[in-house]
Parts: C-alpha cells; structure tokens; sequence
C-alpha cells in the first residue's frame, strides 16, 4: 500500500524529496523567499544531531560561544581570497531603523573574519593556545535556485573555529574534526561517507586546503555533507593573529574551521526515505517507537502503558498513539513519519499471549511474546535497525560506484545511472573544468592514500600521465 | 583581598559592572558596534539557562521549531500597533548579493508575524489546537544607547508561539509561562521576582496584555525579565488564522508569545555578584565545584582525583584546576569566574584528616574530614547556596521596596536610593508620564491580587481616586 500524497521516488525524485517533506512536516515555505520554516518534526531531528555533535565536541575540548549576525564590509574584505568567494552570495544591511548606515553590513555566510577578530584580542601567549572553540548559529548565503534542507538562503549550522600553536596541532584538529563527522554520518545518520581532500578548486575560499565528508544519495547524485579546513596562516596573517612562542618570538598562529549544517536532513532523506515517506535511522529519530493500542479494551490500554513505561524506564524515546483514528490509518501515519518501530497491542494478540512489533525501514512485522523483557528486546532491534539501514545504504553506495578511464565512459556512467565515479586525474584544473561539461561532474574529494586505488596511468580527461585518483559525481 | 582589575560596586556600579564581565571573560566587544562577543564562559551559562527552561517547556507540552531571520516589510506591516513599535528599531537588509531587491526586509526584532502567516496554513480545524510552538533564536533590535547583556542590537532568545481554540484556554497558556519564567528565575537563577501585569502604556506593541516578572538590581534599578503576550485575536484577524470550530464555524484563533533572553544574564550579574567578580548561582553555574590540589604531591594529586570521581559520578560539575599557577592566584581566578565551591587538598590537611572547602557566595571555609561523603555533601552545599543566596537577594530585595502616596516621596526615593516603589494609581497614563519625570520611573507592573496592597486612597501622582497598587522602578 503505497502513500498517495507521495510521488514515486522512480518516477520524479526531486518531487518525491518535496513530498516526504511535506508528508512528514519536515519543513515549509514562508513570504520569506528561499528560505524555509523548519516545523517541529524537522527540528527535533537537528536538536538529535546537535545533541550527539556537541556532546563530541565537548569530549574533544571544545566549547561554545557566540559572535555577531553582522560583518561589517571592511571586516569581510580582510582575507582577498575570502571576500571574492563570499560577497557575491551575502545579504546587506544597509540601514538601522530609519538611519542609512555609515557603513554597510553583511548578514554572515560564515564567521572566520569575526572569530579572527576575537582572537587576535583573546591570544597574547602559547600558553592560551590552543583555543578551541564552537558556534551553533543561523548563516545566510544569498542562493539563486534553492531547495529545503539542501540549499537554502538560510541554514542552521555549527562553525567551529581552532587556533593553535603548530601547524602540526593544527593539521590534526583539521583531521580530528573530519573523523567526529565521518563518526557523526555513520553512527548517528546511518549514512557511509567518503572522506578526503577537495582540488585547489573546490577548497574553502581562502583556506590552504579542505576535508570534506561525501555522500551519495539514492538518485546517484552527491552531496557535500560537511567539510573541516586547514587555513595555515592566511588568515592570521590578514587579521594580525599574534602570540609569544616558547622562543619568546611573535608568531602567526595557526587555524582550522569545519562545520556541518541542517542540509544533513536534506542527506538523510535522500539517501533512507521511500515511497512510503521518511525513514530515520533510530539514533536521531526523535520519537523511536510508537505503540498503538487496537481498540480501547481496558487490559489492552493497560498493557500499552506498561510497555511504554518499561521502554522509557531503558532512555528509549516511545510514545502511545491514542487518537481516534482507524488503527490503519494511524500505520500509515506512523510510516509517513519514519518512526523506526510500530507496537500493535490488540485484544486478539494479548490473549494469545504475543505482541506485533513492525520496523519501518524494511516494514517488516514481528511477533513476539508478550512477557519478553521488551526493553531490552527494542534496545536490540534498535541497533539492528540502523547496522540495517548503514549496510543497506552501503551496498547501493557501492554499486553506484563506478571507475572510469576515459571521457565517454564518464558519459555514459553521468547519463544514464549517476553515481561516483573513480578515476584517475593529472592535477590540472582543466580537466576538472571539461569534466564539468559532462552534467556538471565535479571532483567530489581526493580520498586518502589508504582509500586510493590504481585505475589507470592516465588522466581520465586528457591522457597525461595521472597523480592521484579523484572521486568525481555531480552534486547538489 | 579585593580583585584589583575590578572597581568597587559601591564607587562606580556601572564601571563595576563592565569589569565583572572583563574579568570573567563572559563577553568583550567586536567591531560590530552595539553587538557584543558572548565568550565562553558567557555561553555556557546560557546553554544552562537553555536547558532548564526547554524541559520545562517540553514538559509542557511545547516543541520548537525554526522560522526565517528575515521579515519582508509588508508582512512586518499588517499588524498595525505592532509595526509602528517595532519599524523604528530593525535592521534592514536591502541586497542580496550585487542586487537590489524588490522588497526590503528587516532582519526579526520577533517573530509574531511569521507565525502567524505559518499558522494560518498550518491551522484548519479545533482537532489541530492548541499548537505550542517555541523557537530559540537570535533578534535585532536598533538599540542607540547598549550595554552588555542588557541592551544590545543583537541578543539570543526563546519566543514561544502558542494558538488556542478558546480565548481562556490562551490566557491560561499566558499565565503558565509567566509561572514557568517564574520558576526559572526563583529555583534556578535565586532571584527573587515580582509578577503581574503591564499598563496599556507599557505592553508589547500589539498585545491585549502582558505579563511581566521584574527583579530588582543591586543598585536599586529594575530590569525587565521576561514577559508573556495575550493577544486574542488581535493578529489572528490581521493574519487571518482561522479554524472550524466545534460548532462547525471559521473562527480567529487565540494567540499567546512569551519570551526570556540573554538580558538574564545581566540580572544575574548585578544581583548576585560582588567585588571580587562573578558569583554565580550553582544550579546553572557552567562549573560548580573546583578542585585544587596544592602542592605536587602524589597523595594530594591521588586524593583530588578520588574527589572529582566521587563528584562526576553524582552528576555535580567538577573540574581540577592542575595549572602552573599559585594556589592563591588560582583562588583569585575561581572567585572573579564564580566558581561556588572550591575544594582545596592540601598535604598538611590531608595529614590531618581534613578538607578544606570555600564557598563563593559568603566567602566562608569550610573544614570537614577527608573521609566524609563527600558527593552528598556538596550536593546538599550547592543547594544551601542556592537558598542562600536567594534569601540573601530577597531580603535586599525586601529592603528597596518602598510605599509612597504623593510625589515628593517617590523623588526622594528615587534620588538618594532608588528601589521598587509601591504606590496607588488611577489609572490614567499622564500620570505615569509624570513620574516618568523622576529619573525616568515607570510602571513595572500591576500586582496580581494577592499581592495588592492597599497604601492610600489616592493616586500618588494626580490626587484622584486609586483605582490600583503599582510597582514603580527606574529600569534598564
């Protein structure tokens, strides 16, 4: 039984994404142009993943704070590279209630120039360093075509933003930031990933280099899920970022950024959802079991509140569904919605002494005793659920995983099933740019030395003699 | 031993003000004038403030959800009142990018209006009420004069939304929030409050009422705390949110807002802290005890961690402070940042079987044997604080609150030691104009019943019968 508000994910996928959406109130439109309302059941996701990041990065030392909304114009323009990136994409503000101002000011796509400005206040000595710090905020980037979750003239993200003593301190948080989002994807998100580092071309404006976390989403198509950058000292340069060394000399301290937004809800969708509506893998699923009592028999209400209790006594995050409706009509609902686990407590399955458990993501049902320890039975089947849906995803990430050593085979891989593509690169920018001709292929990441295979010896576009494989698709 | 970066509260209040905050690093400035950089250590108390009210307001029945920054001017511009209290003071953007756009919008000083436009889509039938929506989020005001926390052009919030079938179930919503603010303010904050209603003069722009919960500053000023809106139908008309009702008839809905921000922190700091920094109520200090080991011996470094455990596992929130720093330098810096309890673990006291524990607070050391329970002692100490401190806030509190029945009262008072003024009024807003001529006295609000005093018969501005008790203050 399929969900009519629901077109099928086969024959119009981005009408699909639109009508998960819209089936499980994700999110909204607004007069506000390019941008969306993100109703509760699309937030109480991102409060999970903010939950499970932040507790991360706490782990790891870093803590919170929070800069200003503002840019001022000479502000932004500080970094060269930075500035040509950014301002063609930001919002103005021009004036402050009825007054124009003396100088104007951006809504910020990203807060490096105002963190610099902090810490070259903040750091005199290597003995406050490193610094490590977090922001949880809104960021605005004036897009042209945008899409819910995925592109958006605004998104909640967080931005955090390190100063150390070392480039080699550096480099690692830079690294160590990227593996709490590879962490993040496949514990928390069920999504597998892969890492490495972006081309010259398609780093972060104004770092030395970026990381970034790929995914691959159920059409074939790419999605940038998160990236972490290495800014050397370009910044620190441009903003006077000084401390005392050991050697009692003024240096250039050394920077990382990273960050990872709402558009992971947009990821979650594409790459778990189905023709039913959302599925969420249990770990950010703010409700994770639903339990529907059939009928209003009074042992039956009985034992759906004594099994939500025991569920809630193990932290499992349950509710009961006792509205009016038909007990159908409610699965349905339930599905539409993603909750990972269903409980049916009818009159006929209490006599004969079982219960019905149901799993969203293969919608598969289960009969089970009733006298189970039913906590620790959920708990299980939880876990299961997402090892499910990480392999599941897996395994189509994978054979939409192609190598190619040649343009046409690019071609024909790009046209008729999308999907990465292995091949090999010489370096130049060029090719990355004739790549482009085909869909708009771009380079997805240059995974890492342990994650390189051998395709070919030459540049899948123009023959010369390859340096390293790139992982290519087109994106988002 | 006083903290010398910090000037004396009784020379300079506001001076004395401006240095807590230097000093325990909780916020400094940027170059976006009127805007401040919330530190760290700042943060972190709001991240605490955040959780205990968001249980709360989860608790209740509330979820959150996330609406656009900005407003376009037509939609700021239906509700009449609203707009010409608010058109003044917000920021405008008026390019996207290199373009000029169509419509200007502002960037939200709050966000009644987008709610609105989302619940009149969102809202069809009684079945979907209430609907109890809150968003924590940053706004903007235009503010000319700012200070830390207190007033500043950008500051973060929570602005909860709420719809209603009936107008008495929304006036019961707008009271249980104020008593939720309440809560917050006496059970975590230990600030004692004052609640009751706004006059028309001093309700939000657009609002039928308003409520308000007033705490009064150390230096006798007060500081508007936190408020709740009953609107009626107010904006549900001018935004045309309606439902079928039970009756089977389109009716307006019934709106409440309620909001807190950052400004708490400021009440915070000059209700509670002192000479020597930041004192900081336990149940919401970032950091509540802090260990000290002096010396490097192992059996003092052994003990302190032995300590921290036993702490950790009660869920207290403990640290070590292992710095290279004197043991008095660091007792300096846990007193500026207000650490509440300081656990010091000496080798001569450990000899003799003995701790030696501080309190922020009153400054008082404790010795007890080394060999107590010391989680269930300290947890029982956070909460003496706790009360302590309240008391303490309250008696001062008690002791600035004044009666007056004419003028020549109420300007002594307000010359030579300003405080809450309890006086009769009639109602009329000249009035409240003229005493606006004292030192800018305004209405704080009107009691509730149980808490009317009768002072005199007569307005203590114009003469003329009293119809009401008010509470008068100078404010931030």
């Amino acid at each position: 039984m399929k969900n009519k508000a629901i077109t099928s994910r086969d024959v119009d996928f981005a009408k699909w994404y639109d009508d998960v959406i819209k089936a499980a109130k994700l999110a909204t439109y607004s007069s506000v142009k390019g941008c969306v309302v993100i109703e509760p059941n699309g937030y109480a996701i991102w409060e999970n993943i903010q939950r499970a990041l932040d507790d991360m990065f706490k782990e790891t030392g870093h803590r919170n704070m929070y800069l200003p909304v503002f840019i001022p114009e000479s502000l932004l323009n500080r970094e060269k590279e930075h500035v040509e990136g950014f301002a063609p994409e930001v919002a103005w503000v021009t004036h402050g209630g009825s007054k124009e101002l003396e100088e104007r000011m951006c809504v910020r796509p990203t807060s490096e120039t105002l963190f610099c400005e902090y810490y070259a206040n903040a750091i005199t000595s290597y003995r406050d360093l490193p610094m490590l710090y977090n922001q949880w905020c809104n960021v605005v980037r004036w897009e042209k075509e945008t899409r819910p979750f995925l592109r958006s003239r605004e998104f909640l993200w967080q931005e955090g933003h390190t100063m150390h003593e070392t480039a080699q301190d550096a480099e690692e948080e830079t690294l160590r930031m990227l593996n709490i989002y590879k962490k993040l994807f496949e514990d928390y998100l069920a999504i597998p990933v892969i890492v490495g580092k972006k081309t010259e071309k398609e780093k972060f404006a104004g770092a030395e280099y970026t990381y970034t976390v790929e995914a691959l989403m159920h059409n074939g198509v790419a999605l940038q899920s998160g990236t972490s950058h290495y800014f050397g000292q370009k910044f620190t340069k441009a903003f006077d970022v000084k401390f005392t060394n050991r050697n009692n000399e003024l240096e250039y301290a050394y920077q990382t950024s990273w960050g990872v937004s709402t558009r992971m809800i947009g990821g979650l969708i594409m790459v778990h959802s189905d023709d039913n509506g959302l599925v969420l893998p249990p770990r950010i699923a703010p409700r994770q079991v639903v339990i529907v009592p059939i009928g209003s028999d009074e042992n039956v209400l009985a034992k759906a509140n004594e099994l939500m209790q025991a569920l809630k006594e193990k932290g499992i995050r349950v509710y009961i569904d006792n509205s009016e409706k038909s007990p159908g009509f409610k699965f349905a609902e339930h599905e539409t919605n993603g909750i990972p686990v269903r409980i049916e407590v009818g009159p006929k399955d209490l006599e004969a002494g079982q219960l019905v458990l149901a799993r969203r993501d293969t919608r598969e049902k289960m009969t089970v005793a009733s006298n189970i320890d039913i906590a620790a039975y959920v708990l299980e089947l939880l876990d299961t659920i997402h090892n499910d849906m990480f392999a599941a995803a897996k395994a189509r990430r994978d054979a939409q995983t192609y190598t190619a050593t040649n343009m046409k085979e690019v071609e024909e891989i790009m046209t008729n099933h999308p999907g990465f593509v292995k091949a090999m690169w010489c370096g130049d920018e060029e090719c990355e740019l004739k790549m482009k001709e085909i869909r708009g292929t771009k380079s997805r990441c240059i995974p890492f030395e342990n994650e390189q295979e051998h395709i070919s010896d030459t540049c899948v576009c123009c023959g010369k003699p390859a340096k390293t494989m790139v992982v290519w698709g087109i994106q988002y």
